[in-house]
C-alpha cells in the first residue's frame, strides 16, 4: 500500500504551505521537493491565509514561534480546515518552555488537526498539560523501547482517540496510531538525532504524504515514517570515514529524491499492533 | 564580453546588501560568496537603510515577506536609488497572493530598479497587475518554449521599455532584455528546479554582477544567467546516482566557485535577438 | 589540556541557547551537535528568558538584530548572568551601522559576558567605540598580522581587563586573551572566509565549550578557537578540484563530527604569550 501513496505524492505534487522555523526552513523544503512535493512559506498575517487557499495542505512547526507568527498559525489552519486541507502540526519543543506548550495546546483545541507528529516529550506535554524535555529532544526518562512500547501504543491510540489526529511519536521505535490501529515503526538510523531538523523534515513530508492521500491519514502518516527512516538508513550506508551529520543530511535528503515507491514498499519495516 | 563582467566581479569583490527571504538566505550567501562577492543581510528599519550606505549594490526577494520588512525594503530602494546603486528585485510569488503581488507593484513604482529577476507568471503578474502561478513556481500554462519564444521575447522587451529595468525572465529558455535587445540564453538543467532557492541565488548572483558591472547592466545580468545555468550543467556532470537535490544544490555553488571567467566565456549558450 | 575540555563537550553534551541569525543559523546548530551540544533557539520576549533557564549556556550573534530581537538578547542575556551560565556574544558587524555599534556596545555594558568572539573590526569598535569594516568583514586596514601581532596581543588582553570577557580576536591569527594570557593560534585555511558564517559556527562552538568548561573559559575558548581552525584545515585536505565553498562548508562540520579529544590536543597550533 505505501508503494500507491507515494506514487500519489510523486504524481499529485501538492504543494504543501509551511509555516515553520527559521534553523531548518531550507532543509524542509529540499526535503518536500525531494519527495515530489512543491514548498511555499508565508507567516505575514496578510499573506498566509491567502496562501493557506491556494496550497492543498498546510504544516505548522513551532521551534521558533513568536507573537507574530501564533495568530498567523491559528488563522492559517482554520482557513486549511474551513477547505478541508490537511493539517500537521509539529510541537517543537512542548514541554520546554510555557508559550511553546500553551500555543500547541491551542492550536490542538483550535484546529481540526490531521497529523500531531513529534517526540515522546512533546506528545506527552500535549496529553498531559506539562512535561520535561532537554530542550528540542525528547527526555531520556522519556523515551520508547521494547520494553515499554506496548505502554506507548496505548498512550498513542488513546491521544488519537481524544485529539481525532493520527498521532505520529517518534523515536528509536516510531508508533503512527490512530485510534484503532499503530503502526510500529523500525526503520532508521541513531545517527539522524545527530543531524539538526529531521524531525522538522518529517512532519513536512508527512504534509506532502497526507496532503497527497486524503483518504488514507494514517496509512500516509506511516509511509512518510517509513520513507524518512529508509532514508536514513540508505545515506548512512552511503557515509565515508570523513562523513559527519552535515554530509549525512545532504544524504538523505538526496536518498529522498532518488527513493522510489517500490522501494519504499519493499524497505519499510513495521508492524500494526 | 561575459569574461570581463565576470572578471569584474572577481576583482572588485562587491559588497551587496540582501533583503531576502529566510528559506534560502543561506544558500545565497555561499553563492554571493562563490562568484566572488561579498554578503551582508540586514532588515531592521533602523540598521538596514544605513547597511545599504555601505554597500555598493542592493537585492531585493519578497519571497518570505511580512509587514516589518515592506517597508524596509522600500526604504532601502530608496536609499540605494541615492546613492545611484544599483537595485535587484526578485517577485518571489508575486500572483500566489495579493500582498506579494501588491508589493511587487509597489517597489516598480516607487523604486528605479536595474533587473526584475524572476519566472513568466511572477513577470506577467508585475505587466497585468495580476496572474496565476503554483506557488512560488511558473503556472504550467505559462512555461516559455521555442514555440512561443518570440512572443515572449517581445513581452520581455516591452516590459522593460516601461519600467526602465533590465528584465530577466528564467525557466527552460531565459529571457534577459532591454527595451531594445534581448538575451534567449539556453544554459541550465530542468533537475535545477527541484532545489530550492536557485531562483533565488540567481538574483543575488545578478545583483553582484550589475554591481561590478554598472555601465552594462544587460550584459551582465545575461552573464549572470548564464553563469547559473552553466553551473547547473557542470555540476549536473558531477552527479552521481546516489547524488539528489541536495548534493546538486551544493556542487552549483562549488561549480560557482571554480568557474573561471574564460569558462564562462566559452560555456555561455545564447543567442542575441 | 585541551583534550579533557573538548572530553567535557563529548561528555556533558551542553544545551546551549542561540539567539543567532537567520543567514547562518542552520549552520551553527548542526555544528554544535557535531561538537557533541546540543542546540535549542528561540527568540520571543515570551519565550527566550525561559529557555534561557532550561539551558546550561547562551550564545548572542546580532547578525540580523531587529527590534523585536534586541530587547530579548538583553532579557536572556539578564537572565543567563542571574543563573551564573557562560554568555558569549558575537557582535557581527560591529562598525558597520550604529545599531550594531550600539547594540554590542549595550550589550557588553549590561551583561557579563564569559566570551566575546569577532573580527578584528568588530572588537576595535568594541574598544573605542566606532569603527570601520567591510560588511560583515574586517576591514583589510585592522588585519592581524605577525608584523603587529604583539600590539593586538597587548590590545586584546587590555579589553579582557576592561569588559572582564574572554576576548577572542580571530582571523588569519588568532588571539585568545584574558589580562592575564593570550594564546596566539596558527590553525585553520584562509579559504574558510569564504563560507558565509564560519565565524557565527565559531561563536556557537565556543559558547559549547565554556558551557561544559565553566571554571576555564580563557582554555576552553581557545579549544574552541583551534578546534574550529583544525577542522578547516582537515576539511581543506578532503577537497577535490571540482569542490568549492558549499561543500567544504559541509566538509568542516563533518570534520568536527568526527574530531576526537585525543586530536585536537595533537592538532592545535598555539603559543602563549
Amino acid at each position: 500500500m505505501f508503494e500507491q501513496i507515494f506514487e500519489n505524492v510523486r504524481g499529485k505534487s501538492p504543494l504543501v504551505h509551511c509555516i515553520t522555523n527559521y534553523v531548518t526552513v531550507n532543509d524542509c523544503a529540499n526535503m518536500l521537493l525531494a519527495c515530489g512535493g512543491s514548498p511555499i512559506m508565508a507567516d505575514d498575517p496578510e499573506d498566509a491565509v491567502e496562501i493557506t487557499g491556494i496550497c492543498k495542505g498546510l504544516a505548522i512547526n513551532i521551534g521558533t514561534l513568536n507573537q507574530r507568527t501564533i495568530p498567523v498559525m491559528l488563522a492559517a489552519g482554520k482557513r486549511a480546515n474551513e477547505l478541508r486541507h490537511p493539517v500537521v502540526l509539529d510541537p517543537v519543543g512542548a514541554g520546554a518552555s510555557a508559550l511553546r506548550t500553551d500555543t500547541a495546546l491551542r492550536l490542538l483545541e483550535e484546529l481540526k488537526l490531521t497529523v500531531i507528529r513529534g517526540n515522546i516529550s512533546e506528545m506527552k506535554t500535549l496529553a498531559y498539560g506539562s512535561g520535561t524535555t532537554k530542550g528540542v529532544d525528547a527526555d531520556v526518562a522519556d523515551r520508547v523501547t521494547e520494553d515499554n512500547l506496548d505502554g506507548a501504543v496505548s498512550f498513542a491510540r488513546e491521544l488519537a482517540r481524544r485529539t481525532g489526529a493520527v498521532i505520529a511519536v517518534t523515536g528509536a521505535i516510531d508508533i503512527v496510531a490512530d485510534k484503532e490501529r499503530a503502526f510500529c515503526i523500525r526503520n532508521g538510523h541513531p545517527e539522524m538525532s545527530s543531524i539538526t531538523g529531521t524531525g522538522c523534515q518529517l512532519s513536512i513530508l508527512t504534509a506532502a504524504f497526507v496532503t497527497a492521500n486524503p483518504e488514507h491519514p494514517l496509512e500516509a502518516a506511516a509511509a512518510a515514517v517509513c520513507a524518512m527512516g529508509l532514508c536514513g538508513e540508505i545515506a548512512h550506508r552511503r557515509m565515508t570515514e570523513l562523513d559527519g551529520n552535515a554530509s549525512y543530511r545532504n544524504y538523505i535528503i538526496d536518498a529522498m529524491y532518488r527513493l522510489t515507491p517500490a522501494r519504499l514498499e519493499k524497505g519499510a519495516n513495521y508492524e500494526v499492533r
